[in-house]
């Protein structure tokens, strides 16, 4: 009976042994960029380190360079050697890389893609990857279509028996529901939708499933999760750092497109969800799209969005610029650096309950959070003075930079009367577990190598953000105003303050 | 409406002072024992240093020793040189020790008492003590009828207007229903029951409020806080000393009334009581009698309760005695050092769920500590390997050595493909406010003083408390079987690790 009750699942014939990716090309477009070198080919490295890729394993880099194959191995040698997390086996590294080739080309060239295709054919052969290929599409969302058409003319689209060929594509998932439609339509002419993988590289499956845990695995959090108990959620994911280099990216797209349409929505979606009957990736995509299909856009634009942009000041110590004096900003700009928004979901376990989405850059401090606020006891039989001092429970989900949890309660200040203050509990996963967190990379290309896709988000996801946001969208587009300013190293607006206080809330200050 | 939200409490008129006591007395019976050397005399020290003696107070210590006064004196000071938790300084010192005094005599000699009358009479002349005088029979229990009947016949007993008497006394409150009975009746003939102070060494007022806060200020815990969520609760009061000088006392009453029926009960009554609609003592002492009122005796005393007694072994990497062998020990005592009982409570709120109690000397750690299991969830939506590793979620209130509140729950493992491992969140008082707790005693002899009662037990829950021990004790005495052994240092005796096999549960090994 004792060791049933403490392990009553234990099934000791079980042993869980690491799934291994199957014999595969991963071909990268755009693999000069800065994604590739410091996240991709490093996160490559590591797979291959920790024993999860297999022999028959190739990378083939596609960009329009003049390199030789020799350039090539030595760009990803220097990239491993400085980004990646494992340690250097020089007999790893001679394994993976003489699976390593080079494509130099164009990518609306058919001739380049022609090179690709007997590159990867040749692959095949020599390296016995079995006609498997992945292609990371690591460039501008606008040249998806080129690069999806040039793959289906020459036949690397195609989904033979016991073959498969898959496409990974990063958010911005199109820049408003209508070209994200239009994206989709050209992506899934090619590609069934069960081999496109929408990879949302701030949200790691670890994080994902650290959440899933917390909700489910718990008898603790779900009796509470819900607006009995509950009377407000801040989801936040701010970051000190300004737009760096990335002008021509940024401008036009803006802090809602960039970050709440695609990692607040779905951070929305897994906090807010009913169960999923198991994780299978059926199951849990039907719960966060019944949940996002139950969120409204913002009632009132007027009072239930903010933005801003930065003004120079000082953030880190240094002196930091202005989002204006940026380089390749041009002065009419109306694109914003904040954004904070209140939906409301209209369904039984959350009417009545606003959520507060929020994301920025140059803002005090580097840090993604869910934040559940909770009701104040319905009844208090201490006397006024006693929780003079008393602000509000809550539970805190801190994704970013430690994960973990904390738990935010009243508890009497020792040796007065009854004086009640809040104190912290805090639950880091660092300090609990000896394991270590695998970068968010190396999950996510080993579950697109093993088709593994429960996390990645569909299109209907894609689709149903994008209609919470675009109303919100044509609104600001709609107003003449600029975004508010905001001094670098705040935390944002004043306008997005009054949002809150108007509801009688106030942001975190994580 | 930001700071409204912060602290919609707050009035800033109202600055919360510290209570001072009046002008008094306190008289000490027994003053030569450990307690009041170690404990009380301290306590009073650091009462005075803390400014919460008004000038007009004096300490009269009565004990069957030949002292000069200024013998006392010094027995006093370095009592308070050694134990005192405050700094010493000279000043507050001499402001006290100017209120001193000391009565040789016998509790049961006439002309003792006509000493101590006449003391006493003296020092609200000289001192200003106004005639408020506070006893604490730190004595056998066997002893206060016959102090308490001196105390009438010389009028010190008397409640006059404007002026108090009170009467402190310590567990055991008798020795069964019936003595506690009788010794209720010869205490409330002589003092009404708001001038008795019953007080639980073991718990300090602080570490009731520490409960009643954690429990009522908050909205996290309540909602979980009954048998819909909770399987089963564990209480226990662990010591890893053993019976030490203390055969004489020890013997014939045992774990059980040692500690169950006051300490243990009383934690119990706390834990389960329903929310008081405010905290003054009437309210406070309803709840708890109710709930203690609605629990019930173990049903199958054969399979609810067990027992034990220490054999020799290694303690703290020393070698100890067995309790046979203590020093004034009988051989064929059926004494036990180590009891756990299974009670129930029965209403709505608890139906169904055991509460396990346990206590004992010479265990692994000395620990006080209640925790309440959590059932499962009722669904995992986890696959079975999964959550191999889940054990159940608790959550443990830490009241000894480090008080305050551990969170045991399920997260994920990193790394891994989903695999989920207990962690623990603490907060510990000691580690979240810079306040520090008073010793258990300043605040009870404080609360004394200045008769403040909420927290004391009144007679009504010791009856109750000896209620569902008599018939425990009952069926131990009509065993024939001596306590089952148990190893000094290990966690008690086999009986009480199957007495919860049998329900399905472990007990912690805190």
């Amino acid at each position: 009976m004792t060791l049933d009750r403490e392990n009553p699942l234990r099934d000791p014939q079980d042993r869980r042994l690491p799934r291994i990716a199957g014999p595969c090309v991963l071909v990268i477009f755009g693999v000069t960029g800065d994604l590739s070198t410091k996240k991709l080919m490093p996160a490559v490295y590591d797979l291959a380190n920790r024993g999860l890729l297999p022999p028959g394993f190739a990378l083939v880099g596609f960009a329009r360079r003049e390199w030789e194959q020799q350039d090539f191995a030595q760009i990803v040698h220097s990239a491993v050697r400085q980004h990646a997390r494992t340690p250097f086996r020089e007999e790893v590294w001679k394994q993976l890389s003489e699976g390593i080739r080079f494509v130099p080309g164009e990518l609306g060239d058919d001739e380049s893609f022609a090179r690709l295709k007997a590159t990867i054919a040749d692959l095949d052969e020599a390296r016995g990857t079995g006609g498997n290929h992945a292609f990371y599409l690591s460039i501008p969302p606008g040249l998806f279509p080129t690069v999806v058409d040039q793959l289906r003319e020459n036949g690397l689209a195609e989904q033979h028996e016991g073959r498969w060929s898959r496409v990974v594509i990063e958010k911005p998932f199109g820049h408003d529901l209508r070209s994200a439609r239009e994206l989709n339509r050209v992506v899934s002419q090619v590609f069934p939708s069960s081999s496109v993988f929408r990879i949302d590289h701030y949200l790691g499956k670890e994080t994902v499933q650290n959440l899933l845990a917390l909700r489910f695995a718990n008898q603790l959090f779900e009796p509470v999760w819900n607006n009995n108990y509950v009377d407000h959620v801040q989801i936040t994911m701010a970051e000190d750092i300004g737009i760096g280099g990335r002008a021509g990216y940024y401008d036009g797209i803006g802090a809602a497109r960039d970050v709440i349409q695609n990692h607040l929505l779905q951070l929305l979606a897994l906090t807010a969800m009913e169960e999923p009957t198991s994780f299978d990736a059926r199951q849990l995509r039907a719960e966060k799209q019944k949940v996002l299909a139950a969120t409204q856009p913002p009632q009132r634009m007027d009072l239930h969005t903010a933005r801003g942009r930065y003004t120079g000041g000082w953030a880190g110590g240094e002196k930091v610029k202005g989002y204006l004096d940026e380089k390749g900003i041009p002065d009419d700009t109306k694109t914003e650096t904040y954004a904070a928004i209140r939906v409301d979901i209209d369904n039984r376990r959350w009417a009545g309950v606003p959520f507060y989405l929020r994301t920025g850059k140059r803002l005090a401090r580097r840090v993604t959070e869910i934040a559940l606020g909770f009701k104040r006891a319905p009844h208090l039989p201490f006397t006024k003075t006693d929780t003079e001092e008393l602000g509000y429970n809550a539970l805190v989900l801190r994704i970013q930079p430690d994960e973990g949890v904390t738990l935010r309660f009243g508890a009497k200040v020792p040796g007065t009367q009854m004086e009640i203050r809040e104190v912290n509990m805090d639950f880091a996963y660092g300090g609990s577990f000896t394991e270590s967190s695998p970068e968010a990379y190396e999950r996510l290309i080993l579950d697109v190598l093993l088709g593994d896709p429960p996390l990645f988000p569909q299109h209907e996801e894609v689709e149903l953000a994008w209609q919470i946001l675009d109303p919100i969208l044509d609104y600001w587009a709609s107003q003449d105003e600029r975004p508010e300013d905001y001094l670098s190293g705040t935390w944002g607006p004043e306008s997005a303050n009054e949002m809150l206080a108007r509801d009688g809330f106030v942001w975190r200050r994580p």
